[in-house]
């Protein structure tokens, strides 16, 4: 089984969120995947299938894409060990924290990584990196970047529903972590790895999940 | 069954979200409850249980206090008839949802709301409300509702990942509502029963799947 797994020059450095969620995915179902660094000249490795983005999981002669399928796929074929997700398809509370995790996590997200990732890409990455994201944003990366303690604050509020369900139990997932889990702490590991700086006080409740999840799936971060 | 329910100097005038999950989970599991008007300056009619604060559900002997705890003590006390959670205990998936509804939707609604609600309060009710309201925002009401263009578009986005939601699927709960819809369709009609006025776009999938609930469920508003 391989994973194509965003890279930057450094191809220690992998953060994509998108990937970074099933990594922890199958790193709680214990399922043993060789991730292979991806730059974004690439998209001919990736097979016709999907839309040139990673992650892609290829197992055997299967390709498998976009990283909600790519759990549902895992946890249909995999069904021992593990469990990713407690409810029946289609898994309406995993469902709301992705949305909830790429509409209001990633929002302050964006402005605090887009920089460091367009430095740290391979340089024939860079002008597609560059292009791309400022048509998105309608503004030069720079300006899109500025005004980097305002979104940090922005990042640590939008954090607060997590905040508060972890008052009252171990995991977003309730006992034991699940794919809810993986969905945030995916998106927490982009800015960790694509920034190489905490956003979060140490003291928060959200840094302390983390942390313990970081050790439980035995993450090592470069 | 009574559900004390707070009320207006008008008491067709209801719309606290906390009451509102309740009498929508009742309706849903087609319970007959009569709801009581109830006003700031009667809270020695909750009894010793809770914190002087509505909703509080009277049943037989029994006052149960807290939306979440109603809400659970229906389910368990009353299990025929249709669900109001698809997972187990402790709910993690509807858990979520209740502290999105409160920590992000919230936000606007408050600064969109407190002034019509000072206004159609009883008037003894009045210098209550002002003063813990204006020591819980450090501003006076004025204040902290100006801008009102601003705070309606903050409720829109605030909306957005029930909006990704909803895309997939027809309710929050998935194929059925179930207490996960109930939460956020009360923090809704906080704001259309305070107010009088609908924030959202007549196209906005929330405001369709708000509408088809409000029929379902049969809700008649003032």
């Amino acid at each position: 089984m391989l994973l194509f797994d965003l890279a930057g020059a450094d191809e220690r450095l992998r953060w994509s969120p998108f990937c970074w969620r099933i990594k922890l995915a199958l790193a709680h179902k214990r399922i043993t995947c060789e991730t292979v660094p991806w730059h974004y000249h690439q998209k001919e490795l990736l097979g016709s299938s999907g839309d040139g983005a990673v992650p892609v999981l290829v197992d055997g002669d299967r390709y498998v894409t976009d990283s909600w399928h790519i759990a549902e796929y895992l946890e249909e074929t995999y069904p021992h060990g593990e469990r990713l997700f407690n409810e029946p398809a289609p898994h309406p509370g995993a469902l709301f924290v992705k949305h909830w995790v790429e509409a209001e996590v990633h929002r302050p997200l964006r402005h605090l990584t887009m920089l460091d990732m367009l430095r740290k890409l391979e340089p024939r990455d860079q002008p597609y990196f560059r292009r791309t994201r400022e048509q998105m944003f309608g503004q030069s990366l720079e300006d899109f970047c500025a005004n980097r303690a305002l979104h940090i604050e922005r990042l640590r509020q939008s954090l607060e529903p997590a905040r508060r369900l972890l008052q009252s139990q171990p995991y977003l997932s309730g006992a034991q972590p699940a794919f809810a889990d993986h969905l945030l702490l995916g998106s927490l590991l982009w800015g960790l790895v694509a920034c190489g700086e905490d956003f979060l006080a140490a003291s928060d409740t959200v840094a302390q999940w983390r942390n313990k999840l970081l050790r439980q799936y035995e993450v090592v971060l470069p």
